[in-house]
């Protein structure tokens, strides 16, 4: 596995975090020790709970934030902020501390899921990469784990490259596995995280070929028996008896990519176990999203391919998180909780310490919050915010199976209702101590 | 401006890509002379029109796309494709043609956006990293474009980039301007792309300093009456009193980014206007979108700035484009259409040539796809494929003003009716000849 990307993120940055930086440097105000919150004021609309991801691309966005000379004299050049930030960006690194949810885990509306601890020009600077890297990420993962919930145990395996941005591609790979899903189609999100890749073949492939019996040839023999054979080219019954016949009945699966999915798997299904290829497995593809996923339920369907609905969020394509500072240190150099006073956007002022409370029987009951002191514990419940950066230093990188594994336990925590696709309330309350 | 980066996008590509190229090398057919073309077979539900962004960025990743060591060690140590393949992938680079829709132009179902004329091998594997740029880009610049025809001509400013994927942010910062926004808040799409940026300052500027007057005059000190206060951390008249108060009549702006924008918009200039500010602009945030922009029409409004619902496409976070091969080399070296025959997804076989009907008036009448032959051109109709890469050789790019300044021309040779925010079928037909 590749090291994280040794790119500068100091540019995924909105123009307005430096020149607060200038004008706060220029009010002495820039050193002041601050609390900044990254919260979600509501779970997207209809959903049950969600999905925290992004943690360790998060922490490797931290350490990738420098300001390089190029980007210095682009800032110079550009004169976005004057001479004197110029030379507190020049000596940059985040040296203050940050804990968090960790990846994986789930989440309500309030759950405290980073609280960053520096001076308020160290953590308003990373305002945005924060939040573009855990809104994306976060999307896709709580979209993911419906799916994957949804689909039972049956494999799930994500396709969705092409419907979205290159590199966002690539990152909702990750997330999908994080929240469950087996396999992605995208080889970057092997390279850099592991992910495991696999893959059939297009319809370009069979119409290269002078006849459909050529193009499986050529796939079996290159790729062998145990290869995913695609064959709603030209006419699906035909294609599944072609295919056993040129593989043999240990052909490995066989790929729907149209047409009415629940119908055809029974009709193929049948055509294969009467071909005698009871083992070949059907992977269904098509516009998938959790409610079609649950919908072939009972039909003989052994894998889903899932792409546009996966990497958009099933609707839902961003979290909505904000960030915000919740304290700062005061003219008597104690921390203030401040909080925006007007209208609409509700935030609580404070530095936030969470748990899960759980019961007996270890289900999750309640999102306990506490404002400035930990909530207490009655014993089953578990904290939720774990140290991610030490004085600048990254501690909370883990394994991504690490985060795949957490989250299929914290979501077998919750509630049966949970499970339910249709539109309700988040499963838990958030309790605000 | 900094040339496009040099990280290789070889990896951005579907599982399967390599796969078929292996098992086609094995069959014989890699070299075949292949036709694909890149094209939606719809509009997103109800949009009049579509936006054509991502050319120049297509551009830069067909350039980029190469197998580097670091690829090649990991295909080879991960076993994904066979030895005879990595040989052929190492060295790879596109020799082939392409010709596409321009930048900026604007598209309709079965426009084909993308035409690549190379080797099955070459083309092939451009699937997945052209399909992310145009489907991501063309998406955000197509909401974009009802987003500035709602401003009806008062600035909008590209405020998003925390609500999507790091790197598409800066994407969508692109996108945007071509589609007429007027500036974006992301630095690095200054830095890559020359977008201009602008920014104002965040509640957290407010509530750092011991007072509003404190952050305001911190604020203004350092970055010029010019600059734009933030009105709506406490109580917005009294804030507004306030920022005239420190920066005198000749402030810059103010934003309001919570409450009832028009109502609060309205007071806010009486305001502004009582206390001599006439020049001051109002500022708008919010959860905007083109409906929201409308409905702000008759306010007193000087600029928009739109985040979530940009970067996500207002509603349709992508295009849903494919990529289909449609022509291929036969048997006997003559070039043979080709398409899936069956059920729901319809595809055309054979080369397309495309133009877009212009009456006497100059109004567009219809978007005319000629298969293997260019349609007639009446004399003011305009041709819609350019060539962009000839031989391998990039030829189609441009500066991004120039893509800009066609959208604004080929959006107003539109029906009138393609002004219309409500639902309803695209304002041009497509004809295939």
């Amino acid at each position: 596995m590749s090291p994280p990307s040794a790119a500068s993120t100091a540019l995924s940055t909105d123009h307005y975090e430096l020149t607060m930086l200038q004008a706060a440097i220029g009010s002495g105000t820039a050193g002041r020790r601050s609390v900044f919150e990254l919260f979600p004021r509501r779970l997207p609309e209809g959903r049950r709970y969600g999905v925290v991801a992004g943690v360790g691309r998060a922490l490797d966005a931290i350490e990738a934030f420098r300001f390089d000379d190029d980007v210095l004299d682009f800032l110079r050049e550009q004169e976005v902020v004057d001479a004197a930030t110029l030379e507190r960006l020049a000596g940059f690194s985040f040296t203050g501390d940050i804990w968090g949810y960790p990846e994986g885990e789930v989440y309500f509306p309030y759950s405290p899921l980073l609280v960053v601890e520096a001076t308020f020009a160290e953590a308003v600077l990373l305002e945005t990469v924060l939040l573009s890297v855990y809104n994306h990420d976060s999307a896709i993962a709580s979209a993911a784990s419906r799916m994957t919930m949804a689909a039972a145990g049956r494999p799930c395996i994500e396709m969705g490259s092409r419907r979205t941005h290159e590199e966002a591609a690539t990152a909702a790979a990750r997330a999908a596995y994080v929240a469950g899903f087996d396999a992605t189609s995208n080889l970057a999100a092997r390279q850099r995280y592991g992910v495991p890749t696999t893959g059939t073949s297009a319809h370009s492939f069979t119409l290269l070929h002078d006849t459909e019996r050529d193009a499986f040839t050529a796939q079996v023999t290159s790729l062998g028996v145990g290869t995913t054979l695609l064959v709603d080219t030209y006419d699906v019954a035909e294609a599944v008896r072609l295919g056993v016949e040129v593989a043999g009945p240990s052909l490995g699966a066989v790929r729907l990519d149209s047409g009415d999915l629940g119908v055809l798997a029974h009709q193929v299904r049948r055509q294969l176990d009467d071909l005698g290829a009871t083992g070949t497995r059907i992977v269904v593809t098509s516009d998938l999203d959790e409610h079609a996923i649950a919908a072939l339920a009972s039909a003989p369907v052994d894998g889903y391919g899932v792409g546009t609905q996966l990497v958009t969020g099933s609707g839902h394509p961003t979290c909505g998180f904000v960030y915000k500072l919740v304290a700062r240190e005061g003219e008597a150099g104690a921390m203030v909780p401040v909080a925006k006073a007007s209208t609409d956007k509700v935030s609580f002022g404070g530095r936030k310490h969470a748990l899960r409370r759980l019961g007996a029987d270890g289900v999750a009951e309640a999102e306990v919050i506490g404002v400035d002191v930990p909530p207490p514990d009655d014993g089953n419940d578990r904290p939720l915010l774990v140290p991610l950066v030490a004085s600048g230093r990254v501690v909370g990188r883990e394994p991504l199976e690490a985060a795949r594994d957490r989250h299929e336990r914290s979501r077998a925590e919750l509630p049966l209702a949970a499970q339910m696709l249709s539109r309700g309330d988040p499963v838990l309350e958030t309790v605000r101590l």
